[in-house]
Parts: structure tokens; sequence; C-alpha cells
């Protein structure tokens, strides 16, 4: 059931204080369950009890992952910017790259899957980014309720039964993020964001996304991963030089180097 | 080494009888390699001798899977058309709903990977549709080019062993389109197709694309997929009927039916 919160409603610290407003299982009208940028809600989707139409229904609900751009680039005036899939495409794609190692043994094609999966649910929620203000456990509690309707509603038929425990293990891996493969899907997702990001600064000449590298690649654990970013992080140091900006580069930057709040937290 | 197509030279029947002209590894400037829509490509990537720059140089190669948009839709006025990676994402996520069954099984991770990669070729030849007259050895070769030139000269470093390998044998697999895996990307690649044809039909009143279904739909194999088709042409044929159109909707498929070519072969 979702959570309605009322509109107007004052900042709600606790989950379990927001009022839960249902009349007969519909949502009150007077109160709308907002997602990415305030945008409205629709209802979740309920069972028609046909399997057949309610697959067709997640096939089309998936469409929304193409028409979804990732708003954090439609924010700070990207033309064009990407689609959720897009972005989950190429951290598919880098998951297929990185090396076996057998001292960080991980299950590739598992965080292949894992990429496709972790933002499933923004095609009901939208692209909430960080800096929207909406608290992270609301974030979750809302993208939770999405998947529940995703699974339990749409695939919830016996013959899509392999199919819903598939996405509810690779969701719910992926938000504990305790696994490794988790983990690596997280770093991808990080260094993915820092990549569009150089792309963007380098064929629109976007100047605001410091904020993006601030945010993402001090935080990379991986060692391949840090090295595709140290490598990016020098590309983009020469792109703003080549443009006579490499001061205002380092200072966008503020000092934020690849894994800098990994190497500290090893003592390193 | 790219096979140079000497701008408006005669149609070409057989590969071998294709002048080659390379002058010091340059292609000489009056022989153009041609991609999608007829556009001039790029001469191929050579490796730096850096493996760090050749990777970077994969990753930002991959894009071009996000800018380019898939051509069929282009061309029949569809606004906002899907790119490369929206279309492979979505073939992803279906692979993933495709249940276990031990009379037919299948490799669904292996699929989920081979769906991400089949379309690779693309990021450097374009997205070259049936109809525009490219012979298809010609599209197999140009692409058997691209796919040679991202892995031997940006992945061709050791560090990028493993990625390389994994790269080769998922697209080699689907190119060959013997094994189970590999003929239930391609299903997935046509009913993908119909699904997001249909989509476009309800979103922006396209009327010209029965030939995407006719071409797509009577080649389905795998049950599940057609399946979903079934349901899926039920959809168009009420979505026609309630604009009063249901009859141009019969018209434009000419009889074509799920499975019709596949359920001939096999006598039933």
């Amino acid at each position: 059931m979702p959570i309605a919160v009322p509109v107007g409603s004052p900042k709600i610290d606790k989950m379990d204080s927001l009022p839960i407003t249902k009349v007969n299982n519909q949502v009150e009208e007077t109160s709308k369950v907002l997602g990415a940028g305030g945008k409205e809600l629709p209802a979740p989707y309920k069972s028609t009890g046909n399997e057949a139409l309610d697959t067709l229904a997640f096939l089309h609900l998936l469409e929304q992952l193409k028409v979804q751009k990732r708003s954090g680039w439609i924010r700070e005036g990207v033309k064009e910017a990407e689609s959720i899939s897009d972005h989950m495409c190429r951290m598919a794609l880098m998951a297929m790259m990185i090396p076996q190692d057998p001292s960080r043994p991980l299950d590739i094609p598992r965080c292949v899957m894992m990429a496709l999966v972790h933002d499933l649910a923004e095609a009901h929620v939208g692209d909430i980014t960080p800096v929207e203000g909406v608290p992270a456990h609301v974030k979750h509690q809302l993208e939770e309720q999405a998947m529940d309707s995703f699974l339990n509603e749409m695939l919830g038929g016996e013959g899509n039964k392999d199919a819903r425990e598939r996405f509810r293990s690779l969701w719910d891996e992926y938000e504990a993020r305790e696994t490794p493969e988790s983990k690596l899907v997280k770093d991808l997702d990080r260094v993915e964001l820092a990549l569009q990001a150089v792309e963007y600064e380098r064929s629109q000449d976007i100047r605001t996304l410091s904020p993006f590298f601030v945010g993402s690649i001090p935080n990379l654990e991986h060692p391949v991963v840090q090295k595709w970013a140290e490598t990016l992080m020098e590309e983009r140091r020469q792109l703003w030089a080549s443009r006579g900006r490499e001061q205002e580069e380092q200072d966008g930057l503020g000092g934020a180097k690849v894994g800098d709040k990994t190497k500290k937290v090893n003592g390193v």
C-alpha cells in the first residue's frame, strides 16, 4: 500500500509517523504520493487477474526507463540528456569489463543483472536526485513500494515466479549493499556518472558539474574502477586546461580525489 | 583493417572483390567507409600503446550507444526516438523474465549479457536497418571490423584479456545464431521492437509501422515470447479499433501472425 504524503505537509522525520490515509484501498484525493521532482505519482498497479495482461503491463512499464531522463543532467541544462536505461546499460557493459581476480572473486553475470535492476523502481517513482530534499528513507520506501507493485501485481502469477524471485533477490541485495557484487555495482553507478559528466562537459561545455565528481569519485572502492576514474580525471584536467580553465577545475573539485574516502577507511 | 568502399562504386556482390586501398595504414582520402544512413565512418581506433588510455577510449565509445537513436523510428517520424542502449536494456531485462524450463534449459545470465553486446558494433557503424539496401554480408563485415577494432585496439592489453574474450565470445555466438541462448536473444530483439512499435503507435499515433510487425512476430520461436507477442498484438488490435481503424490494422499485417514462420517449419 502506498504511504500517502499530504501535499504541503511539514517535513516528516520518522516514517512511522506519516499519516496513512486510505479509503476503500484508494488513496484519498487530498493526499498525493510525490516522486521525483515533486511529481505526483500515478496510483500503483493492481493485478487484473489475467497473468498475460499483467505481464504485458510490466513490459510496458519498462518503457518508462527509456522515457525518463536522468534528472540531474536536465537540472544542469544538459540537452538531450540520457535516459535511466542508457545509464544502466553502460553500467552493465562496464561490469563485463571487470577482470577475474582470484583475490577478489566476483559473480560478474550477477553484477550485470544487478546493474539492470538497481534503478528499476525509477520506472514508477522517477529519478530522485540527492539534492531534491527527499530523505533517503522516504526515497527507499517509495522505491520499495514500487518494486512490490511490480513484482506482486504485475509479475504476481505462477508463470512469473522465477522472474519475480530473480528481480526481488537482485534488488534486495543491491539495496543492502553488503556483498562484493552490490558494492561493485555501486562503484559502477558512480564511475558511469563521472564518465557521462566529462562527456557532457566536453560536448556541451557544461560547467556546473563539479558536485557530480565530488559526490562520486572519492567513494570508489574497486581498484580497477579506481584506475578508470583516475585516467578519466586526468582527461578532465586536460580538457579544462585546454579551455584555459584549469584552476577552475581544481577549485571545483576542492581536493576531491579518486578513492579518497575509501583509502582513509582502510588506513591508507 | 577496414575495407574501403570507394564512394559511388557499383554494388559489389562478393566481399573478396572489394578494392582494398591503404596507404601507410591509412585509408586513402578518396575512399570512404559508409555506415548507417550512408554516413561516413571515422577511421577505426588504433591503440595508443597505453592500456589505461585505450580502456578509457572504449568507455567513451560506449556513449555512442546512448547517442545513436534507433534509425527505423526516426525514418518513420517518431519524435524522441529511443537509443540503441535503451533497446538493449529492455531486451536484457526481458531475458531476466524468462522462466526456467527443464525441457528448454537456458543460461539466462548469458542471454542477458548477449543482449547487451549484440548491437555493440553499432557504436561505430551506426544502426543499419534492413531497408537501407546494405547487403547483409557487408553489414556483417563492417560490424566485424568494428568489433575487431574495439577488442584488439581498445581492449587489447593484458589487463583487458577477460573482457576481450567475454565480448568476443558473446558476439560470435550471437552472430552464429546456433545456440538456444542466441536464438532467444534474437527473439527478444524482435519482440522488443514490436513492443516499442505499439508504444509509439499509442503515444504518437504513428501509422506506418506495420512492416515492423510483419518482419518480426512471425519469426518468434520461444513459446513464452510468442505468448507475450500474442497478448501485445491483441492490445494493438484493440488500440486501432478504438481509433476506428481496425480494418487498416488487419490490412497492414496482411495475415502475419505470431510464430507463423516457425510453426510452419515445425510442421505445426
